[in-house]
């Protein structure tokens, strides 16, 4: 299977050729970037140097059709937009792994985004990529939007609640902390060294852009989801994600009971792992792998439940789902070139 | 006025000698130990070498009494219990820093920090040092209970909303966060660089001690304050914490208004900054000061506020709040020898 | 005294207000920035909201005289050196915090930072501040240059071997580490947190600006300096700079007969702490504060003498120095208004 | 090939266990422990949950013989020179990652490590397994000695100078710094978070266990290298290790015609990477992964050559070297598992 990477100079993009370099049945043939055309790739990511000799190329649909298979689009918000109906047109498959794809309310996308949205037949033919619950609809899809991190802890963290009604929907908080990864390479002040070590943030207060794609993969669990609370903190280390989850339970529970609901919906999924009663996962746990990790525990002088969720956001949070996206898509056992053991400590 | 720290090879006794030094009224006269008397203190502490070259002297109260009018304990739990009626006999004064006199339900200290209470009438005699609220109570102290670190940052961040009958009470959540100062000087697996560095945990979940200190403080101000959720979490920084506070409002705001009645609340406490609108605070605006600063939004969308508030654990959430509790102690303004301007960046 | 700040928005300017608030004798009036005239301060360094409320002012050298005695420049390199003169000319006292007026000879300037030299007469005029070594010339000084962050831990700490001629001069090897903090608060790739954080990097390989600015000290004190080797590499952190320092002894010694050699030439200035045998100095120990800490050995087995010298680059590196000189140009105690202690941990 | 671990509770052992997962040809059959024999492994790594479900195992020579064809030991030191020759009576091939092995000299051993030296015979029998330049003993091995993280970015990084006589031995100066890690998993205050974050340090000043082992490899390429001068210090990240190298050449060179001398030396050997001139490599290029990676300048106002050698300590350092040094002593390609990307950011 051959394949081209669009937007190769971010994280995303040199995650998805670290991971795809031990992909048995993928090859990595060309790396695309408008900005940087003609750069050769290492000299930007020199942890590559002697293993990817090769120079960045320019965009061109046409081209690429005739090299590769399928192609990840792993740009900055805006662009995919408007490649994707060109890729498509070229007979080419599409994992894009920005957030252009993936929420299907144009409005929403041009709200919260403050982009215009990709055509709507395109955005009604993009397939939301998160494996562990919409598997088969992954598995006919050509173009797939890659999930966003944040949602894709949140949303396996809360899938159990949502999926069998345990909890008041009106009570739900989701807390969330983020890896500086996550901001991308560009340079700004709000990444400056100096200014986030040794320091603790929180950011885009009820505005982050993952609010309206975390409600619309809740309501495909239960439609009557409210507009959810949902708070960013960046934490001066480079990956991982956690996600603190509350809500009140409808009724009593025992954490004994929860967890067993989780392992029920989990322990069929390879890449989600379910902890023990009085153990939580922390991000270094999945540094480099692309498991989601998974505690909780109720709380019986409050009745509330808290989920704690972590993954590696350039790995379960964005070139590593896209991989498993893509095994699924091409008919691979979804683990195919992901079994990384993270990398501890 | 002469004073003794006992407890003076933690951080909070080591942060207590660093502000105390630039108190124009104080002046520390022994240090004290009981597991490393006889030691020259600044070859624990490297960074005082030159400026105390005393070595740590054992905990006699008798001695003491002869030398200070005051003492501040900078100890684990479980010793000022024990330790405070002993000064109170030779006429000493108070200011503890750990939890043993915090809690004025003896049941609840027993049960959240599973040691033996303090006596009852030291327990009814200690004031809770907040003082930003109970400044009239501190006056006329002569023991002094100073509020943990997580306390002072959410009580400071909710007593508005509290204090004015804002929320709905039972739809409070804290999600703090903390640098690791805040787990002390004593080596141990859950503080081993390795194992913290790059990486963010939660701890704790339900189980924290500073959950009953925090109802006791919110009752003041609202007896119906029902059990709370707290969590707390632990960032790769040394100092700091961030609480984000999450609750529904009993009716509809703006942002404006609300931030109007914080200004109001707060504007006469010099060691409280409210941020502007679309502003929130990070811990590292605060790092090394007294400040708690403090920021907030009101949501349309969900009808909820979000408070986020931070301070240095070790000046604001021990230290200095317990200098400032000393100043008012004593007399003098509150803000004496505390007029630091945080170490940025 | 009435002081103005030009270049106020990098991190050497932020400190000089942090330090010169606890000043009794300076007052800041003004502070100046080419590119964000206008701003209010807070905004851009929001630790100092309610602390500091006034706007940024553009840089007007007959405005200026009328108001302030002396101007501290904190700007880039390639602006004092046109700007110093101006000043000179309004009969204003300047304190320059960048490279500009510290090499005496202007080709070596314009050879290592690549921009026009100051005019010779300023470079004439300049006074280099190193206050524990040229006190007498500071005293006497209008213009001064304040030392580099790197140049003041490399000379503090070979100023006794050199002085009394004690090393085989063309064995000196200097290996410096930095924090972050130096390197500015304009954010690049090289600043960028994802890049540098849990990470450690070697830069400027005999390329170092530093490099003519130690020669040139080191030969006041020994006319027979050879060019040095100097590496200067960047440490995961925000503050903070170690020297380590290698030479040849001349003549066999003892640790002890180094540090009693030592001792003796730092005893009596207050900002340079000489530590016992067998221990060295880090960086957080002097976090904060204007210490220069210095450890040393001597290694019988190769006659190698390790020096090993501490800073934070901010403060003794630059705006702690700076007012050292200011103290000292104005007839103070060298001491006032810095007698702080290291922020610890 | 089956092998076992022992002291699979550090972080050598842990990272033993990441590697081999990959590995085609070794299967881990069990973990041992002498101190938490019966412990579920992933207790005490919980990212191994569901990964590595057994628990550890006490250490029996017989009963390891009986299922294993080779032994990985990653203890502390002290250990292997006691059990490697029990191992060797069972017929166990040893791979020890300890020091145990590695000084040919006992008195070495005991004067640096201050420990019993293991049997002279096992040690004259212990192959130095530095596969870059001593692959064909490393085939012949049945108890290999796995260098040091130090000496192995060390002596990698000096070899080609010392092996073509290349400059004056006693110039020769080595300032190394390393991520914590290398300190081991055992909490003391020297690895206290707060003690080492935004801190650096120097350590073991002269003493330093490695220097022997340094300096018995560079004498097998030049049998009159002197004592070195070799410094360590402690950078606050969790993994990497830079060596500062420096020494006078002994006649002029280029920087061009010295990188061909590298390339040359290590252009047929795969983990050793030399950067192109002017480009020196961070730690954080060779993180997760088994490379070197080499950057060199020559300094022609001093006559000097700077080289900068990287390694991830625990892969090339440690865990991934013993693999190395496992595939060649079984007739593998020394590549074997081995394959992995640096993790970056």
């Amino acid at each position: 299977m051959k394949v081209a990477i669009v937007g190769a100079t971010g994280y995303g993009g040199a995650e998805l050729i670290r991971l795809l370099n031990h992909h048995p049945e993928a090859e990595i043939v060309t790396l695309h970037s408008s900005s940087q055309q003609g750069l050769k790739y290492s000299e930007s990511y020199p942890h590559l140097h002697d293993i990817w000799n090769d120079n960045l190329v320019d965009i061109n649909p046409e081209e690429m059709a005739k090299k590769v298979d399928l192609v990840f689009l792993a740009t900055p918000s805006g662009i995919s937009s408007k490649l994707t109906p060109q890729l498509k047109e070229q007979g080419l498959k599409v994992i894009d792994l920005s957030g252009d794809l993936r929420l299907k309310n144009s409005e929403d996308y041009e709200r919260w985004y403050k982009k215009d949205a990709a055509p709507n037949e395109i955005l009604e033919e993009a397939v939301y990529g998160l494996p562990e619950w919409f598997k088969e609809e992954i598995q006919n899809a050509e173009i797939l939007a890659n999930p966003g991190c944040y949602p894709t802890a949140v949303t396996l963290g809360l899938a159990p609640l949502l999926q069998q009604d345990l909890i008041a929907l009106d009570t739900l908080i989701i807390d969330a902390k983020s890896g500086v990864s996550g901001a991308g390479r560009s340079p700004s002040a709000a990444t400056h060294f100096a200014e986030l070590n040794d320091n603790f943030k929180i950011y885009k207060v009820n505005q982050h852009q993952h609010i309206p794609e975390i409600e619309q993969t809740l309501r495909r669990w239960n439609e009557a989801v409210q507009p959810i609370t949902f708070s960013t903190h960046l934490v001066p280390m480079t990956r991982g994600i956690m996600a603190t989850m509350y809500a009140k339970a409808k009724s009593e529970f025992s954490t004994e009971q929860l967890l067993e609901i989780y392992y029920e919906a989990y322990h069929e999924k390879p890449f989600v792992r379910v902890r023990p009663k009085g153990v939580f996962p922390s991000t270094k746990e999945v540094y480099g792998s692309n498991y989601c990790d998974i505690g909780l525990a109720y709380d019986e002088r409050t009745g509330r439940i808290t989920v704690v969720s972590v993954i590696d956001n350039l790995v379960k949070g964005a070139a590593g789902q896209a991989i498993q996206n893509f095994n699924i898509m091409m008919g691979l056992d979804e683990r195919t070139g992901l079994n990384f053991i993270p990398v501890y400590p």
